[in-house]
């Protein structure tokens, strides 16, 4: 059994990205920042950070985009969300350990310093299609979420990150993520900025 | 062929130490950060962001710490870095991110907040020798580099952090550990505040 504890719109958008890929049952427990559900004794005992999201494996918590995307990845490997090769594992990791490190803090720091940032995955990308190994994996959907807050709320120009924005429109044409953006859109955006 | 670019006392002590645990020859490149030697365009081209530590793996760069950690410990099984089970797996994943994504920036925030964001690490780990599935693994060694830093350069005072301090002295009775310390101090730390 599988719950999810996700804030429309967050960083838990990746992980329930990849559960609506892998296509496994699962309960979607919405919380609100604003009226601090994640901050009740219940949700902190679950995790103590108050942040998002969790996933609880037949009540065991999880906690952690990239630790979550893996979990998914090596428990349902025929969606095929994660290289089998050890080395590109590892840049998959890379690419999810950049992104929560360097990336996510980023916006917080306005749009010059955010745009440098970006601009640097930007060329980490490159021409390829999927950050790794040349095959769609959970890198890709954890960098998908962060690009598109930074987009939405910031507005920045698209033509600095062109390959972001290629990235972008390519995840957009993928069920998944059109199922996981109506689903957060139906329970309603609710952010802090 | 394995080259570590690495900076003395950076977080780059961690795949050092992972290094001398897994016994595999490599090449140890020492860069001050005084002296501006990750800005050089040749090791731009490695790692784009200038951050420590790189992995060269014949040829192929390999950046984060994570990342890092968790190529030699699947490349290394024999050392027994990681655990077996995929959700033990990416319960190593989620204290890297934490760390990484949390733990990591905290200091730079002054004693106060750094210490509060320790003291949620210090009830994480509670009174398990391990940081996952009762066993050393990378999520260790990860760990134990961030609150070595924390612990000589802050000073904090010891009894708030009963659980980090214990697992401190456990990882300094490893012999990995004692040889990469003795091998970074012969180079000298050279670090920013």
């Amino acid at each position: 059994m599988l719950t999810l504890y996700f804030a429309p719109g967050a960083s838990s958008m990746a992980p329930h990205i990849a559960l609506h890929e892998v296509g496994a049952p699962f309960d979607a427990r919405p919380l609100s920042f604003r009226k601090e559900e994640n901050r009740t004794p219940e949700y902190l005992a679950l995790n103590p950070t108050g942040q998002v999201p969790t996933l609880v494996i037949d009540g065991r918590p999880l906690t952690e985009v990239a630790a979550i995307l893996f979990y998914l990845a090596r428990r349902y490997p025929e969606a095929r969300l994660l290289p089998g090769d050890p080395e590109d594992q590892a840049h998959a990791i890379s690419w999810m350990s950049f992104i929560a490190a360097t990336v996510h803090p980023a916006r917080r720091q306005g749009l010059d310093h955010a745009g440098r940032i970006y601009a640097l995955a930007d060329r980490r990308l490159g021409l390829r299609d999927w950050a790794v190994g040349n095959r769609y994996s959970i890198a890709d959907i954890h960098l998908f979420r962060l690009f598109w807050r930074f987009f939405n709320s910031l507005k920045p120009p698209a033509e600095e990150f062109p390959n972001l924005v290629a990235h972008f429109q390519r995840m957009m044409q993928r069920p998944a993520v059109q199922r996981t953006l109506q689903a957060e859109a139906s329970v309603g955006y609710d952010l802090p900025a």
